[in-house]
């Protein structure tokens, strides 16, 4: 799914860096430098790529899914911010990618097919309150939800709280995904609904989608297919 | 931004289905139909393309962007509810893309790197009482939002009034980014505040993105970027 400008910017590259489990999936060769960063060092690692290309290097900051989204296209702007007046004039271009929720949700069929939002569901970079405030407004506004970073092992209640708010907002037929590792060989998808849904159906690698009140799925012979009509007029 | 994985398929297709001006970006080659339609007939488009499928064609329905935001994918799936049992059990894949609120981030930084929404303002099919019920609610939440089909010259009302609802619920210095066409020759980017956007600025080919509260513009010798800082910490 990487996308040809992505590739041609890796070809072109001097230098990678990014978070171990993606800089290990470029092709090593000649004259490209592999800068491996271990995670939660998001500011070190931008400034580190602002400093090298300041120096004259072609340098790539590789994330997985869309760097804009939930990845390190923020982080590399927020060090431009902090940095030296002169790395403002560098030629950093930001290539988008396939973000992990259209990839979950072209997996499962078509449930972000209608107005949705997206949610960062990890409270590392913001309140727990102000996630549960965005849940609730979501839901009354009948938003199709994807949500990353649902749980980890150093927060699991989170994303029971998020269950627990999903439950009082919404009717237990919502339709849930749950998409794990997709377009990996690990993918494993489950299309369930809010009422059997438990917090370990997700862990970091999974993205969670839940339907707006107009999801629907459709049952065949293979996976079932879950898709939100374009029209809420009939 | 075209994903190999897209390529792939049209390269395999025996059927290319779809909207005018997509259809036309393909190469024809012999062994391809092409088979153009008009915007608004989408249900008959997809049951054609359906129809083909099942009589035993490869057939590749195209949208831009990705198929699975406001485009086919939804209405691939709705003829395939409405009709026939049989369609059920097709071999459909739908292969994610680039939707255009991720260009359009990228080219103006990162205004997406924060918890935002995504809303189609054409009420076309849906009442508008529920786009400006989702703009209020989506402003309450304090998403980024990005809007897609801001503006139609049969409807040049709507993106007025989201332009009067935004000025309602957020502060004149809200970072507002007009995108037009991009990563086409044509691409047209304006990176200004809600106190400047004027209905104007939008068309049926631009995307809108609204900044969070916490969105940040960096002046430069260059174009400005406009980005959304990670944590809400601070």
């Amino acid at each position: 799914m990487i996308t040809p400008d992505a590739q041609a910017a890796i070809d072109a590259a001097t230098d990678i860096v990014g978070y171990i489990p993606y800089v290990r999936r470029i092709m090593p060769r000649d004259g490209l430098v592999l800068h491996e960063t271990d995670n939660r060092v998001e500011m070190e690692r931008a400034a580190h790529a602002l400093q090298m290309a300041s120096d004259g290097h072609r340098v790539v900051v590789v994330s997985s899914g869309d760097p804009g989204v939930f990845a390190m296209a923020s982080a590399v702007y927020e060090a431009v911010e902090a940095g030296p007046r002169t790395w403002r004039n560098l030629d950093i271009r930001v290539l988008p990618g396939i973000t992990a929720m259209l990839a979950a949700a072209a997996a499962a069929g078509a449930p972000l097919g209608h107005d949705f939002c997206t949610i960062n569901l990890s409270d590392n970079l913001k309140p727990w309150a102000l996630i549960e405030k965005r849940l609730r407004l979501a839901a009354e506004a009948d938003f199709a939800m994807a949500f990353y970073n649902p749980r980890s092992k150093s927060r699991p209640e989170g994303f029971e709280r998020t269950l627990d708010i999903l439950t009082e907002c919404c009717e237990p037929e919502r339709v849930m995904i749950f998409a794990r590792a997709v377009s990996t060989p690990d993918q494993a998808l489950n299309i369930t609904t809010l009422a059997k849904a438990t917090p370990d159906m997700a862990d970091m690698r999974t993205v969670v989608l839940v339907g707006s009140s107009l999801t629907r799925v459709i049952e065949r012979d293979g996976a079932p297919i879950a898709y939100t009509p374009r029209s809420v007029l009939e």
